[in-house]
C-alpha cells in the first residue's frame, strides 16, 4: 500500500545534458508539484507576513511547516481538533513538515540528545518536549502533512569527525524506526542524509538510507552556518548515492544564486527563510543581487523594486514608497518585501524549469551567476575568510 | 471657480423622518462618496497593516492622511516628486487630509502655540516644524488631497472655558486665512468647529465658520479623552448651526455603536484609528461588541470571528487560528484582525445607508444598540466615572 503510493510519487521528466539539473513532478493527493520547486517556510502555520491568496498568486505549490514549533504552539491537540494542519491554516495544497531534527542544531542550548531521541526544554516556559523518531512521526501524522521528514540529528558544521559519525549512526538508527511508523493518509516520508563534509560519512549515510527505500531524500546538515563551498560540497558528496527516481531536497537553502547552483548539482526541492526574513530587515532580492530598500539611494526612486517584476508589490508600489513604509515601521512595507522576495524565488524556479525543459539551463545558469552580485558574507565564505564589511552599495550585505 | 465646485460637491439625498440621519453623496474629481461614510486612517500614507486591494474589497470610498506626519516623513518634497499623495501611495480614490490641528492636542508636550500658528519640535530628531493656516493649506495643496481641513486649535477636554474660548477665536481667525489660500485642483476645504461643551462657544464658532462658506464642516475637539456623553453633546451643540446642504464630519470618532448614534445626530463622515489599533492588540469588533481573539475561550473555536461576516479573514480563517497567530506574533494575525475590523466598520456604514434609504434607520439604530455590548470604559464614561476593570468576557475592555 505504501509502496504503491511510492511507485507513482515522482516522475523524472528530463535530465539536463550539461549539468545534473532535473525536471520532474511530484504527485500527492493534494496536487502535483513541478520540480525544481521552492517551498516557502510557514514555521508556525503561517508564511511570515503573507496570506494564502498571495501565496497562490505567486505560484506556490507546496509550503513547509515545523513540527517542533507547532507542537509547542498552538499544540497538536488544537491542530487535531481543527482536522489537521491544512484545515487549521486554510492551505489546501501540499505541506512538507520538518521533523524537529533541525532544532537539535538550532536549539542546541535547550536540548539534550538521548539514544532514543532528544529532550527539549520549551523556549517559552521551560516545559519538557521529547522528540524521537516515534514522536516525530506521530506528530507529523497528526499534522497530516503530505511529506514528512525522518527525525535526524543535525550537528553543527564545526563538529568533529567523531561527532559527525555519531550523528550519522543515530540518524540511520532513527530513520529505521521512522520507516516503520504509521503515516497519515497519502503521506510520504523522506530520509535525511547527514555526514558533514566527510565523503565516507555522506556515502555511508546515503547508502543506508537508500536501502530503507524512502520516498525521497534530503541533504541535511547544511544551512548550519557553513561557508558556501562546504554547503556545495555536502550536496556533491551525497548526490551520487541518491536514486535518480526519487526527489532530492536540500534543506534550508539558500540564496537565489545558490539555488541555481544546487539545481545544477541535482537538487529538486528547496526551502529557506531568507526571502521573508531579510524582507523584515528591508532587503529585497533581485536578479542582480539583494538590495537594501531602506538605503538613502531609494529616497526618491519611483521605480518598482525590480523593473519587469510581476509581483503585487512591483505592480503597485515604488521603492521610494516602500522605503518610507519601512522607515516609519508601517507593516505594509515588510509585507510587500516579503511578497516580492518570495515571488522572486518562485520566478527563479519557473525560469529554471523552463530552461531545463528547453535544454538551455546551462546558459541560464551562467547568465544568472554573471548578473547576481553575491553578498559580502557569501564572497567571504568563498575566499575562506570572514570579512566584516559596512559597505552599503546597491547590492549589499544583508544576509 | 471654487464656488462652482462647491455647488455640486454635496447632494443631500434623504433626511430620516425620525432622527437627524441623512443620506447623501459627495462628488469629487476622484470619485463619488456615499454618506454616511467611514474613512480608514492612513496617517503615514498607509492604512495600518492593510493594502489598497484589501481596502477596495471592503468598499472603502475615501481614506485619511495626516499632514503633520507626512511633512516629517517622508517629507513633502518626496511626495511632491512622486506627483502627490495619491500617486505616492497608489490610492486613486479620494483622500481627506487632516491639517495638523489635532497634533496641537496630541503632541502638546512638544509644541508651542503662537498667534500665527504652532511650533512643533519633531518627535524624531527635535527639528522644528512650523504649522499655521498658511503652511497647513500649502502642505495639503502639495499632498493634493481631495478634501483639506482648515488648521484649527484643538484643546484638551479638560481645558477651562477661557482656554476653550481662546482656542475658538484662534480657530476662527486661522479659518479665515485658510479660506484665502490657493488649493490643489479640485480640492475642497472643510471648516472645523471647536468650543468644547460650551453651547455659546459651539454656536459662535459654527456661525462664524458658516459665514466663511466652507465646502463642509467638521466637529473638532472630540476624541480628545472626553467621556461619551461629552462627545455626543459636542456634536449636538454644533449640528443645529451647520447648513443642511453641506457634509458634516465628526473627527476621530468612534466605536461602531457611537457612529450609529452620531449618524442619528446628523453626522455624515467619520474617521477613527480604533479598527486597526485594537486589531494590533488582538481585539475584534463584532455586531455584539468587541471581542478579545487572544482570549482562552477561542483556543479551539473553529468558527470565524463573526458568523455571516463576508470579510477576507472570516471567509478564510477561524478564531482558533487567528488566536494562535496573535499568540506567536505572526503578522498575519494582526493583518486579518485589521481587515476584519475595518470591514466591519464599512458594513455598519452600508447598513446605515441602506436603512436610511428604506426609512428603517430608527429600527436599525435600536437593534444595533440592543445587540452591541459597550466596553467597560464606555460604560464608565456614561456613568460619569472612570472604572478600572480587568474583566475578560466575550465582549470586553479593549478600548
Amino acid at each position: 500500500m505504501l509502496h504503491s503510493f511510492a511507485m507513482g510519487f515522482f516522475e523524472l521528466q528530463k535530465s539536463d545534458s550539461s549539468s545534473k539539473a532535473r525536471l520532474g513532478r511530484i504527485m500527492t493527493t493534494r496536487g502535483e508539484i513541478n520540480t525544481p520547486v521552492f517551498m516557502p517556510v510557514g514555521t508556525q502555520a503561517s508564511v511570515k507576513a503573507i496570506d494564502p491568496r498571495e501565496l497562490h498568486e505567486m505560484g506556490t505549490q507546496i509550503i513547509l511547516g515545523n513540527t517542533y514549533h507547532l507542537s509547542i504552539r498552538p499544540g497538536l491537540e488544537i491542530i487535531q481538533a481543527a482536522g489537521g494542519l491544512h484545515k487549521f491554516m486554510n492551505w489546501q495544497l501540499p505541506i512538507l513538515t520538518d521533523s524537529g531534527g533541525f532544532q537539535v542544531f538550532s536549539l542546541a542550548k535547550i536540548r539534550k540528545i538521548r539514544s532514543h531521541g532528544v529532550e527539549f526544554r520549551s523556549h517559552l516556559d521551560g516545559s519538557l518536549l521529547f522528540l524521537g523518531p516515534r514522536e516525530a512521526m506521530e506528530f507529523q501524522r497528526i499534522l497530516g502533512s503530505d511529506i514528512a521528514m525522518v527525525f535526524d540529528e543535525c550537528p553543527p558544521h564545526t563538529c568533529t569527525t567523531e561527532e559527525a559519525s555519531e550523528a550519522v549512526e543515530r540518524t540511520i538508527k532513527w530513520a529505521r524506526v521512522c520507516r516503520e511508523q504509521p503515516r497519515a493518509d497519502g503521506q510520504f516520508v523522506f530520509g535525511i542524509v547527514q555526514g558533514g563534509i566527510s565523503p565516507q560519512l555522506r556515502e555511508h549515510c546515503a547508502r543506508e538510507l537508500v536501502a530503507l527505500d524512502f520516498d525521497g531524500y534530503a541533504v541535511g546538515g547544511v544551512s548550519v552556518g557553513e561557508p558556501e563551498p562546504e554547503m556545495m560540497k555536502a550536496v556533491e558528496l551525497a548526490e551520487p548515492f541518491l536514486p535518480a527516481s526519487k526527489p532530492r531536497y536540500a534543506m534550508g537553502l539558500g540564496t537565489p544564486a545558490q539555488i541555481v547552483e544546487l539545481v545544477a548539482r541535482g537538487v529538486d526541492m528547496f526551502d529557506c527563510v531568507l526571502p521573508t526574513r531579510v524582507a523584515r530587515n528591508g532587503t529585497a532580492f533581485t536578479y542582480k543581487g539583494s538590495i537594501s530598500i531602506k538605503a538613502g539611494f531609494n529616497k526618491a526612486d519611483f521605480r518598482p523594486i525590480e523593473e519587469g517584476c510581476a509581483c503585487f508589490a512591483c505592480r503597485n508600489f515604488s521603492r521610494a514608497y516602500l522605503r518610507h513604509l519601512l522607515n516609519v515601521d508601517e507593516i505594509l512595507g515588510l509585507r510587500m518585501l516579503s511578497v516580492h522576495n518570495s515571488h522572486m524565488y518562485m520566478k527563479v524556479m519557473e525560469d529554471i524549469r523552463k530552461h531545463i525543459a528547453a535544454g538551455t539551463f546551462t546558459d541560464f545558469r551562467e547568465e544568472f551567476a554573471r548578473n547576481y552580485v553575491p553578498t559580502q558574507k557569501v564572497l567571504a565564505g568563498r575566499q575562506g575568510s570572514i570579512l566584516k564589511s559596512g559597505a552599503e552599495t546597491e547590492t549589499e550585505v544583508a544576509i
